[in-house]
């Protein structure tokens, strides 16, 4: 099985899917700033692209490229930003 | 803006979106083989999971793990196969 999400009016497009480590979700992320809630720990991987991040706690945004990554505690929040489409990996681990 | 693809009855689904050295597309394939044509040269990611891939003019099976990556050229065919679902970055340059 392969979950369809979309979010923010369509400017955010996920695939979920299973491993054997845990569940994994796909996306693209539209040019925009978004603030995302996490309700587990999630590991985000910049896959193509790149994206400015507001990491939970901090005050400045971060500059993460295509196969670098960032992990954002449970029950928190973080906010992306960027002028291009980017592709990302987010594993629920 | 962000394409929706389904192929093969929803057993493998991508996202589109462009980049400034081409299209690319993210999709998860699920377990199951799966016969690919190529319009234009298609460089391969794999992204999590693994796949195992039988390129253009090859007779034997080759297994490609995440952070490997495969090229099909145009106007081809490639066929590949796993037991579980695979994450992959394809790029159209």
């Amino acid at each position: 099985m392969i979950s369809e999400n979309i979010y923010f009016d369509g400017n955010v497009k996920s695939l979920g899917y299973e491993t054997v480590e845990g569940k994994s979700t796909i996306g693209i992320i539209n040019p925009g700033e978004y603030e995302f809630g996490t309700a587990q720990k999630e590991i985000m991987n910049i896959v193509e692209g790149e994206l400015s991040a507001m990491l939970p706690n901090q005050k400045e945004w971060q500059i993460f490229s295509a196969g670098t990554s960032f992990e954002v505690p449970a029950n928190s929040s973080f906010k992306v930003k960027k002028e291009i489409q980017t592709a990302y990996l987010c594993q629920y681990r």
